[in-house]
């Protein structure tokens, strides 16, 4: 299993825009191929970045499979234009659960 | 709930005893006041990388209850000397659960 962590700086004033867009693209998530789930986190110090949060079953699942369907076009469509910067994509595993 | 996300880069050859650090630093985070939950991630870009999630009821359970305490300079002890540069700490809420 694999988070994506897609950090997100919006323009401002388009915060509401981009939420409303990562809304409307859930379903594009839910029917993507080895993806098992998907959260919206915000930043507490800098409100306008946020943090995509999805997982996958594995790394390819995402960086190809998804990357590479036209739902990723479809995605970038319904959020992109609220981008300020492009994302800065990064993969995680957990290798230790504390509690 | 809040959570924090400390983006930790790890001297070459210090990965595994960051990752020791963090396992015997649990009961510190256990008992913090307001700590419900940590896990340690691992990037799959940079393998020196790692990020500490840590779940705290309120912001304040992490930058004022457990900063000002003893088990902070602790949890310093056991893993700072294997820091190669000082950790990225931010903070953030879920504002869409996806699914």
């Amino acid at each position: 299993m694999v988070l994506e962590i897609a950090q997100i700086d919006v323009k401002p004033g388009m915060e509401d825009a981009f939420h409303a867009g990562v809304r409307k693209a859930v379903p594009l998530f839910r029917r993507a191929k080895g993806c098992t789930g998907m959260s919206l986190q915000r930043s507490a110090e800098k409100p306008q970045r946020f943090r995509l949060f999805v997982q996958w079953d594995t790394l390819e699942n995402h960086t190809v499979d998804f990357r590479e369907s036209a739902d990723f076009q479809e995605w970038r469509k319904l959020v992109g234009d609220t981008f300020a910067t492009p994302p800065a994509v990064e993969h995680v595993s957990e290798v230790l659960k504390g509690f």
